[in-house]
């Protein structure tokens, strides 16, 4: 009787992601989805999006955490140089969970597919206590791909997106200040994963990581990854202008909004200093001395403070 | 400092789950994993197990939780008759989950990664209320697929594997009489997916599905998709020896369990009456009346009773 009734939600859900794509030899329905034979090297990556740890159903509707969900996954293939093809979907579903807010779920899903061009061709549903969306995603890299690795000392550091501005649209709505930053509520509620931008860097950056994490903690991913340190270059942050005033309002650091809050998506590269990539900000160097380093306007290090924050006046000694 | 604690334990995951394999150009540690390229069709799945729904932990090792998520996931790739080429993994753990028990459901996906050759290249670590593990396998198909809706009438219906062997090992365990059948513990414990079944089957079959809700379902499932019915003989069912016996001492009827137990995994599958497949048992036939029906030793069509079992005796008016 419950599998009865999985099947038709099953069979409502694949009606609500129907996309038709050419590069799908089957979608959902089987016991696997086929994907056409293309000559390219397979990028995979999955994500888990967890109520309670990732998302609250409070501060989201169940909208938003089905787009959010798909476009972290997405991300990892922007980090890759990786052309979207197609994704798989696992939900554990709360039974008390109405029938109205899953599908509000999965056209959430489906707003973001249709944006990525990357059909949900197959997934799975479980009961359990806690909403979750696990989220498989495989792309396509025809030549080069982008990887942690390859940053080289003196190669330049840059961001394509935003930094900051989804960690100050949590504060916002947690704050029931949304008014303040109506851009940055947004863009934590539908994140921007920078697939075009991936694909405008391949064979030009030589290190790329997307910033899920905090720029700080992502920079320090592309640092051991390469083998190399980074020097950031504070002023150079690129800070949407309701950044500052709005954080200022819920006396909150806007510094480590941009250093510290994850979920922007920015695509963080390098490329060799002679080159000039189409996409991004310059935000700093890669260093021979290992670590990940905040310079101030006056090229001095800024250190972290007690409480989680940065002095941006103090000295290093 | 929590994420620290994340990525130590990532680091020892991937040392468990190493294994090598030209078809990998980047595996566990950056943003996503990287395959070769093939001139093949790829096949994409993904299964959720989830703790108090799929499992209990007080039935099985952590080392068997591992191990059977993992080939039940395989055994999607068989029903479409796919080879696997990589898995990705996301855990949901409990936080009080013991960092020996997370190493121990990870050396059996790794047991099972290698029986099946099959590494794992990625996957995420989220914290939850409840264990889960959602695995995604991708698998390549050279020239054809199997798939659920190719059933033609008339064409004789085989199951390669066991039936109830399973679902009559965690009956044992659940009474604590695991003697009576240490085979189907094994069975239900460390389950079999029958990908190489699948690959001989490859141009012979018109159509398959994997066993994975219980033959009758399943069967259901087959006659859907491809708009035909199906005649069960009895008689003809693959029951191991131990169980009728076993069944018995338990109180519980064998036919039941070999018609309705789930997670044996056999491959089910139709060839036209004139081929001999290289593997399976041959256990029915595919009709135009719609529906699914279990026919006895003579010749009449057996029904369910109301507590869920079936009267071997009463006749079909």
């Amino acid at each position: 009787m419950e599998r009865h009734g999985e099947f038709q939600r099953i069979a409502e859900i694949a009606r609500r992601l129907r996309m038709p794509s050419p590069d799908i030899a089957l979608g959902i329905g089987d016991d696997a989805a086929v994907l056409a034979a293309v000559p390219d090297r397979q990028v995979l990556s999955v994500d888990a999006q967890v109520e309670g740890v990732h998302f609250a159903r409070n501060l989201l509707t169940m909208n938003d955490i089905g787009y959010r969900a798909f476009v972290a996954a997405i991300s990892d293939l922007a980090a890759m140089g990786a052309r979207p093809r197609a994704a798989l979907v696992a939900l554990i579903l709360p039974t008390e969970l109405p029938e109205s807010e899953l599908y509000e779920l999965i056209d959430g899903i489906a707003d973001a597919q249709r944006n990525y061009g990357c059909p949900v061709v197959g997934g799975n549903l479980a009961a359990g206590s806690a909403l979750s969306i696990t989220t498989t995603v495989i792309g396509s890299a025809s030549n080069s791909t982008l990887a942690r690795s390859g940053c080289q000392v003196g190669d330049a550091l840059y961001i394509a997106g935003e930094l900051g501005s989804a960690a100050l649209g949590l504060s916002l709505l947690q704050a029931g200040r949304s008014e303040l930053g109506p851009h940055c509520v947004t863009r934590w509620r539908r994140p921007v994963a920078r697939i075009d931008d991936a694909l405008a860097l391949l064979g030009l950056a030589t290190g790329a990581i997307d910033v899920s994490d905090g720029l700080l903690q992502d920079t320090g991913h592309l640092a051991e990854a390469s083998g190399v340190g980074f020097d950031i270059e504070l002023e150079r942050l690129p800070l949407h202008e309701e950044l500052r005033e709005a954080a200022r309002a819920l006396g909150i650091d806007s510094l480590t909004l941009a250093v510290s809050g994850g979920e922007d998506y920015g695509l963080l590269f390098t490329v060799p200093m002679s080159v000039s990539p189409p996409v991004g900000q310059r935000i700093g160097v890669a260093t021979s001395s290992l670590g990940v380093r905040l310079i101030d306007d006056a090229g001095q290090q800024v250190t972290r403070t007690g409480d989680g924050g940065y002095d941006h006046f103090r000295r290093k000694t």
